[in-house]
């Protein structure tokens, strides 16, 4: 049974109810890249409720359709096989004994500073949704991944708002050129001001009761809102793990082995709480293969390949390695690129700032990497995934027929952009 | 050098525009598929103008830089080498002599009735940006690919539309459960009548200046206009064909070999012009093997499996053969199916009617057809054509991950619910 995991929706069912009501990208490219009218955070939020609503629902059928039990509360080890489940008021409302555990309770926002007792001013990506109305401008705490998508999320909505970090660059892990495209965009974005290499102070309510970010230059920052996206921490608490025989890495995760197993080879750990890549799509297949392991039914290692996905504005999406790594490694690759500006599916969609980046090893033709930046990036990349997946050269593309317009048939614009680009004796026109 | 084409861009780009301007999807699974307000014909063509002019500006570009010459103009053959182009007074501006000659003049709207001679009220897809205004209503005649895409993308406008056809189905090239969600949807479609197997008796200006239809039963349509997408014929008047020695086939269009010669090997032929697919992007590939063969460059056949594409609301996409074809071929075949409102995506994007429909063979599992109804339709069957190419079985889709949340992993969903249907010794539970 497929399952889904319901973190990352609303802010993915958010950001897409943003774009919607504001046509932010298409207005972009017409011209006009600000709200024409006031959006009501009630209506954005009422979009999100929806979704999230039909995901439970799909949730619990597919639960009940598969003859699999529920119990709700917090949860806690007895010992190595029991499990108790307890109320909001800590009675135990039910105790589960049984052959095998799952632990996939997730991560939750880290509070790495301290922050004042402000509830409304100081939030997080849980809090995010209990503001009663949009801020006028908002800082937002943090360049991460999370960080990046909230802060262009809501400069699309006409908020003000200053992205800041203390390093000096944003998304690392990223491949070079995508991370410089993302870099430009967002730097061009109405609203949107990024201030890298800032060191903090202390965060407080100023004197005209707003968020107030204190730096140690000694700067200081205000805004309506703060928003702090400064990492995610493993979800533990409570599990009385000790009972178990289960203890933390060094990084507050649960530490297992290729088959997802814990110290106790029946306790499984899957999905956020066991650390990286903590993303949703890599945390189900986690729990899957754990649960195929532990009923004993045909499984196989983790996949080599899987795809990154950020849904910021622009999104982004990446499978394989950046090509710095390739030039550390030393391989000998060639790179196609394709532009969202040389593809008619581009301007249709009123993008036409995204690019698609192939990776080839410049003898074999054999697919590296596909790193993507611009409208539907997370949905294209699957068909650099599977070529990766079944060692397919660049020249697939150059000779396959894309439906017209599409953003797809930037593959072959970007095979044959590189395919040109080789040199040496076995170096062909490809046209 | 890749090469687009135009033909097809203004009716994709009204569609989008329409779509972003309307929020129609969306505003569907919100409970209101009307649009809020009234939209201007006149920005929708702004938007579609400033496409067709930047997809000009690219092809203009890609010609320059790949030291293309260009002669705009009528053209028609002198002799079998000698090709003479003329302005619109029928003037020669241009005489080439050449060695190769590629024949890509493409097709228009074909008129099989007799239509009064009122621009204004009776128009087909060549004309309809010609328009002052919309029309409140709009009676749209054939049922075809054309048909599908105006009747659909007008009446999301919020325009009264009467889709009639003499025949009593639609779009038969289809894999019937994909025709039927089709019918299915745009027969709830707000304002949208659909008239099947109707027979017209006269085409005319009604009493109140409005355009009419009689019918042979002695019924009448009338609407403010009148959209006719009856087929379309092959443009090849003006050209002198015979004067190059090629006789055009009963049904209008050039007959050409494998390799794209006509009947004079050195003369070639591609795209609508030599009749079916007809598609943009079957085209562009026929024209670029035409002029490979040409110039002697490695090339190859015209590839077995390509997408086709109908750009309706909702848009349809297939590769491979329908249910029905596989069915008559005798072939032992399992069908998987993920509708989107299974999927976090569905219900993010407002789109929970959709489908993917993976047909794979029961018993060696390997990837035989994908038909996908809904939203990114043509884009996401790339994933299943390059399956379908590299033999890829329908368990790989099982195993991998895709981002979450997106449609990509409707083929995850798909494999599994099909996989699990299997029956018979080889079959195994997959989860």
């Amino acid at each position: 049974m497929p399952v889904s995991t319901r973190a990352r929706v609303p802010s993915k069912a958010l950001r897409q109810a943003i774009l919607d009501m504001t046509g932010f990208i298409q207005s972009g490219y017409h011209g006009n890249s600000r709200p024409q009218h006031e959006i009501a955070f009630d209506d954005l939020r009422a979009i999100v409720n929806r979704v999230i609503e039909d995901e439970n629902r799909v949730l619990s059928e597919q639960c009940a359709a598969n003859g699999i039990g529920t119990s709700f509360g917090s949860a806690r080890f007895e010992d190595h096989h029991v499990v108790a489940v307890m109320d909001e008021t800590g009675q135990v409302t039910a105790r589960f004994e049984t052959d095998n555990v799952l632990i996939s309770t997730g991560s939750r926002p880290r509070h790495p500073i301290d922050l004042p007792e402000e509830p409304e001013l100081f939030l997080d990506s849980d809090e995010i949704f209990k503001m009663n109305s949009l801020p006028k401008s908002l800082i937002v705490l943090g360049a991460g991944i999370i960080g990046c998508e909230y802060a262009t999320m809501f400069a699309a909505l006409g908020i003000e708002v200053i992205l800041m970090d203390r390093r000096d660059d944003m998304l690392r892990m990223l491949d070079a050129e995508i991370s410089r495209t993302f870099t430009n965009y967002i730097q061009q974005m109405a609203g949107l001001t990024v201030k890298l290499g800032q060191d903090i102070e202390t965060l407080r309510k100023s004197s005209d009761g707003r968020g107030e970010v204190v730096l140690k230059d000694g700067g200081s920052l205000v805004a309506d809102r703060l928003f702090y996206s400064m990492g995610r921490i493993a979800n533990v608490d409570g599990l009385d793990l000790d009972k178990a025989g289960i203890e933390l890495d060094k990084l507050g995760y649960i530490p297992v082995n290729a088959l997802f197993q814990t110290a106790q080879p029946h306790i499984y750990a899957a999905g956020d709480v066991i650390g990286q890549p903590a993303l949703a799509s890599t945390s189900v297949e986690q729990g899957r293969l754990a649960i195929r392991n532990a009923l004993m039914l045909k499984s196989h290692h983790f996949p080599e390949f899987f795809p990154y996905g950020i849904y910021a504005i622009p999104k982004i999406s990446s499978v394989g390695p950046t090509e710095e790594e390739l030039q550390k490694l030393g391989v000998h690759y060639e790179v196609g690129r394709a532009l969202y500006s040389e593809m008619a599916r581009g301007p249709i969609a009123g993008d036409t700032q995204g690019m698609i980046r192939l990776i080839f090893h410049a003898e074999t033709l054999e697919m590296l990497a596909v790193h993507i930046i611009g409208t539907m990036a997370t949905e294209l990349i699957a068909i650099g995934q599977i070529a990766i997946n079944l060692r397919v050269k660049a020249d697939y593309f150059v000779d396959t027929i894309f439906n017209y317009p599409t953003f797809a048939e930037g593959y072959r614009i970007a095979a044959l952009n590189g395919l040109n680009r080789l040199e040496g004796p076995g170096a062909a026109k490809w046209s």
